[in-house]
């Protein structure tokens, strides 16, 4: 209790996702953060390793509340703080005398907020250092961790399926409300964490952390601002040498920049700046949200192509020339049918069919033998399928047992027997129809609902499998 | 029967969607394209003024068929061809000699295919001229009628709902898949044509028919090439005057060209070209499927704004940015509340709220009041409303009566209470509590799932008012 802190210790950040035991500072009756949380410890199962602390003491949520932070038992090696703003230096000075190292400040009310809030987070820091704590926030929501089935967010449960996704975010939207649909797309994570105003851990060190994270192969960070440029564009470009970086920064504008001083406290910089940064260190900068996601999509269920050499199968001619227009300008290449299989697919085509690539089978039943054929050429590296048929035809056929596996071929397996090649859907048209194809295509195929984004995610994976080819690599 | 044609005739086209009566010429037993559209056409009503016509003559799910176009009744004034190319231009000849006038070709084979084809559709034009044929296809599917219930391709009966959007398209899918999912996203359509290799119709005389249709209030194209591009050009300024037409072409790059000449023999040409023509004409260019379909939402359910002065509320800070940033960079402003406002706003603020624009109240309960006080300051000319909450949230509160309408207020009356006022919500997280909005919001304020593309089609409203105060209007 109340040992001399070693200023020199690590700084592993392993214990923010796999506490020992937690401490809520703060706990409160009133509806609002902080109210759900400990209930929602309890249904994940940290009941027993989850402690309460307000002053009134008292009893919440079935947990006794401890009075003061001093009570807290050995234990607790992680402290999530929740009082009010003001009352935030003096949390830390406590859990900094109580020997606990990590805290993460969910408080907001700081530099975000003006000249009042900036003394008060530098308060704050001049306590971290003198302890020597690891602090994650203010003005965030902190971490989850699906594999511990822990979060200092209220998550939906369907949010804590581990899978092999990175979240790094300033903003706390990214830590709950974005989880809340990325499971719905096939999205399932590691690890998240949200900075907030960054007074101490920054985007630099968790892209080391999860560097290093076995659990970790695809990182995605939502960025108003780098806390240090300098070290984030040599830390990007150590870590894109092994893992993948999706970046979404915002504040592109003088009106963007703004907002986000006033969110997150974060001096964006001139975006150029950003840009070079990026281009240079290997990491993907996704223009959009949405952008974001669909690159997420394809990098965690598709190897990385060995070349720039894509097929486009479709089933509409239109569709095919969407998608190969944004291919094309995002650095993909799109090489005829070889002649072997230009061959093998005029075997059996009709006559009004040409044989190239955007390979337009239109309506005809070529779809499923094409698509492994394509597959299979040796000539390209990647594949798009475009697959729609209108769906009054489904409703006909559907019951006579023309289903779309029927249809469109078994892409699983065709999937399965090239399991070197990046393959995408795009499928357009109704509801019912895409979640009909989503199924059919499984989770090892990301089907997108717009053949532009299909394509251009498509292009973001050849774009980082150059870089590392640039870095050497085979 | 075979009377004298008066080349001079008008080219009305408003029978082509609303024929007394129509036949089907190639009708066939074979499954494909043809072989449900008598079934359609029956369940739709149609069945009274449907003949069919096939040699073999017969008998075809419950129709008699004819087997020559000479014996159909003077009542058929459209003839949809389905015979295989080489008998289109003596099926044609039949037609015409027939005194059927209006003839949509969906058979394909043609110029989309080399030079053979080239030939057979020089032919069929020759006839068309002959006769004084109004001609749409070939290689299409050709139109879409709702409000009589009338579709010459497979639609879901979902998408016979009338609407205000009138759709021009070159490709099949434009007529059927696309469809299948535009009333899931609350587009419904006044009438739509889709007009492969254009021997005759082309996009310039149905944008002057749309001008007129006043059941189309605005048009959405999608395009591969212009069939005459002075004329294109000449004719979008006219129709834009008055009438928001929103493009999506295709043919972007030399691969994408090549993709659209294969599909519907079109000639692109230099994209720079096509964006200044859109751009002298008042059209809007989408750059993706996703975005023009985003702009169709925005245009059919939004008033044109007075000014380009954008307000942001959101209860997230980082999705607030983003939205600022593509709002800006599409030529919307973000000016600061006016002082009333923000002291109505600050009035009921917590400390840490920045009252600002973007207004982010985080988990505040001010939406509720500062989303009508923003629709209702004068310094504001459209509202942005990025509204999301954790799902984990909502489902807590729910039960307890605290549902998204409580949350964010009535938004529908809010905006009917500035009907004048353009208002957009972008809804992130879940698909449930993204469907919960959607309700929510009901069908006079969409909701888009990407707060950049809420905040660029809000842009694309304002940029077309500020084009048609260019021509002098108030």
């Amino acid at each position: 209790m109340g040992a001399m802190i070693n200023h020199d210790q690590d700084r592993d950040l392993r214990p923010f996702f796999a506490p020992r035991a937690l401490a809520i500072v703060g706990a409160t009756r009133k509806p609002g953060f902080g109210y759900i949380l400990p209930v929602m410890l309890r249904e994940q199962g940290w009941a027993d390793r989850t402690y309460l602390v307000n002053p009134r003491g008292g009893e919440l949520h079935g947990y006794q509340v401890l009075p003061s932070v001093a009570q807290l038992p050995d234990a607790v090696d992680l402290a999530i703080v929740m009082v009010g703003a003001e009352r935030a230096p003096a949390a830390l000075e406590e859990i900094g005398a109580r020997g606990i190292r990590r805290v993460i400040v969910e408080s907001a009310g700081f530099a975000e907020t003006g000249e009042a809030g900036r003394l008060l987070q530098a308060r704050m820091r001049e306590v971290v250092r003198r302890y020597g704590l690891l602090a994650i926030g203010p003005n965030c929501v902190g971490v989850i961790s699906p594999k511990e089935r822990f979060s200092t967010v209220e998550v939906v449960p369907e949010s804590l399926t581990p899978g092999p996704l990175g979240i790094i975010a300033q903003s706390g939207a990214f830590g709950n409300v974005l989880l809340d649909g990325l499971h719905q797309r096939g999205l399932y994570i590691s690890k998240a964490v949200t900075l907030g105003n960054r007074m101490d851990v920054d985007e630099s060190e968790v892209l080391e952390y999860f560097h290093a994270d076995p659990d970790t192969r695809v990182i995605m960070m939502y960025l108003e601002g780098a806390a240090d440029g300098r070290r984030l564009l040599a830390t990007l470009k150590k870590v894109c040498a092994d893992k993948p970086v999706l970046v979404l920064k915002s504040g592109r504008t003088e009106t963007g920049r703004a907002a986000t001083a006033s969110h997150t406290g974060s001096l964006s910089g001139r975006d150029e700046l950003y840009d070079a940064a990026f281009a240079q260190s290997g990491a993907i900068r996704a223009e959009t949200l949405e952008e974001l996601l669909c690159l997420a999509r394809v990098f965690t269920t598709q190897p990385l192509p060995r070349g720039p050499r894509l097929g486009i199968i479709t089933s509409s001619g239109s569709l095919g020339a969407l998608a190969a227009d944004v291919a094309v300008r995002h650095g993909l290449v799109l090489p005829p049918p070889s002649p072997e299989l230009a061959a093998a697919i005029a075997k059996d085509a009709p006559a009004w069919m040409n044989v190239k690539n955007p390979l337009d089978v239109g309506p005809s039943s070529l779809y499923a033998s094409s698509l492994p054929a394509m597959l299979q050429a040796p000539g390209y590296d990647l594949v798009l399928a475009v697959a729609i048929i209108p769906y009054s035809v489904v409703r006909q056929f559907q019951p006579l047992g023309l289903t779309p596996k029927v249809w469109f071929g078994d892409i699983v397996k065709a999937h399965a027997d090239a399991p070197d090649k990046p393959l995408a859907l795009a499928v357009v048209g109704a509801n019912e129809f895409v979640a009909d194809m989503a199924r059919v295509s499984g989770p090892t195929v990301p089907v997108f609902t717009s053949p532009e984004a299909c394509a251009k995610s498509l292009a973001g994976l050849w774009r980082y499998r150059r870089w590392r080819q640039s870095l050497g690599e085979d």
